[in-house]
């Protein structure tokens, strides 16, 4: 199997964008009719409702976009049934070509970070046989603790060619608390956010694809589109995952300096935007996420080197 | 039900100690007997090895210690029959009356914030439901992603007269990459875990139970001794978890600064040490498991402060 990088490369070109749909299932915003097919009044039903409408999302958007993003803590709100529906749901996503970010924020150290990538990532070794178990093409992580509670999961990627996103400078209001803190570093101070983007650039350098990027990316949220544009000068071969972008703020311009000029380099997620994008009450909600998934591509090519990715098509 | 800290004061006063009973269960670990009768080949034989192993250990150590730490990535990577294990396993600790500690360093913003916290600590309302889930007394969260990402789970927890406790100085060697940074504060400087550790002071402060502690609780690791000194000296009304000791090279002497002169304050930690006292072919391992518990016990009793407990018993 090819690098992660130009897998992802690939997966832009032939889909003409690189545009990620969140799917962050909450019973609250599901289709009404959905809804009230499952409801049993209890989490089994839940997690059935989720599944449904996600299996549908990926039938609706997969001809569209080339990643989509599964949100663990949805599913695992359901309980073991959701677990079950986000293992069929990463399925399935494989089976139509995309290529899947498990948005897990995962962070351990030692042998529990090792079985946090295996499961998510590569497989589980019981006596002499691997077990896949949530099949992902990568995984986000929580740089917090330290470079040996990284490595596990660089090492399980490698192995299974998969990528991983690494939290740097988050989409969140509050995320200044501690990303923001000017930290001394080699007779300077730098914010910490930096500091973490530098450690993911060295990560990544060590395996380049093709492409020219590397297979440990960064999370970098359009709600600040100085430190993005600044991230981008520091980290020219890191991958960007950026969220924030639509329901919580970031606009398309925002995300422009987050791609390389050929386009590729960053993936754009939106979660709500798309899979929030009508009324619960409506029927016709499947015409509404394929709308507002092709709106998003539109207003993304129109204000980002993104729209050198339609060419390829 | 009282508050999380009164609850966890009262459990390490009925038991004499604050030992936590890590449930870690890793298939290459598990007594040979055990994995011979669920062995399938699939994920779900390991998923009931796993099970039965774990409910076993809780039978052994409820008559104790008080409290228990199930570690959600071994649960994770046996799939979804894995995590069914891991509600049963905290729904008999409950009944056991012990306190759970769901190791999951979960972190994310807003609404999934809100989700991963829910799932763990109260409940998710469905319609006008509210259904449990993994119903934990209390829950790791990882603080990288700031202040607003860490008060939905703050809500949650108070919502249940639950708990959290939130990465400070985590005990893995290269723990310091980013937590010993030293950042620009109040026109001095400190190493980043310390500003941590200062916002955990302020969270656990909003909501302190009778016997002097807040419901935040951080996680400093046993093999860093003197930041743990230093910490209890910054945060006396702050619970603190210590994992390292034992199988991770901190000795009972290294955690005797985490505890509070009355043997409260403090929750050692050990995984390994207990639920990994054997060797796999060993048919009379639950003797092993007890007597590792007590060992532990007194070991840390004679070396810290939590020798103050006993006289409870």
């Amino acid at each position: 199997m090819p690098h992660f990088a130009d897998r992802l490369a690939t997966a832009c070109r032939t889909k003409g964008n690189s545009l990620c749909v969140g799917l962050d299932p909450r019973w609250d915003l599901l289709p009404l009719d959905l809804r009230q097919r499952h409801d049993d009044g209890k989490l089994n039903g839940v997690a059935h409702a989720c599944e449904e409408f996600c299996l549908r999302v990926l039938d609706l958007v997969a001809p569209l976009v080339p990643v989509v993003k599964p949100q663990s803590a949805f599913f695992e709100a359901c309980g073991p049934a959701g677990m079950s529906a986000l293992q069929r749901i990463l399925a399935k996503a494989r089976q139509l070509q995309l290529i899947t970010i498990l948005d897990g924020k995962r962070n351990d150290i030692a042998a529990t970070a090792t079985a946090y990538a295996e499961a998510a990532l590569s497989a589980v070794k019981v006596n002499d046989k691997l077990l896949s178990v949530w099949g992902a093409d990568s995984l986000t992580v929580n740089p917090y603790l330290g470079r040996d509670a990284v490595e596990p999961f660089i090492t399980c990627a490698r192995r299974s060619q998969g990528g991983l996103f690494v939290l740097v400078r988050t989409s969140n209001p509050g995320a200044g608390l501690f990303q923001d803190l000017r930290c001394e570093s080699s007779g300077s101070t730098k914010p910490l956010y930096q500091l973490v983007g530098e450690a993911v650039a060295v990560w990544s350098d060590e395996n380049l694809a093709e492409c020219g990027f590397g297979d440990v990316g960064a999370v970098v949220g359009a709600t600040h589109p100085d430190e993005l544009a600044q991230l981008r000068q520091m980290l020219p071969r890191v991958v960007f995952l950026v969220p924030g972008y639509g329901a919580q703020g970031g606009s398309a311009a925002d995300t422009a300096a987050a791609f390389r000029a050929d386009g590729l380099g960053a993936i754009v997620n939106s979660s709500r935007g798309i899979i929030a994008s009508f009324a619960p009450q409506e029927t016709d909600w499947p015409d509404a996420v394929v709308n507002a998934t092709k709106a998003a591509i539109t207003d993304l090519a129109s204000a980002t080197p993104m729209g050198q990715l339609a060419k390829f098509v």
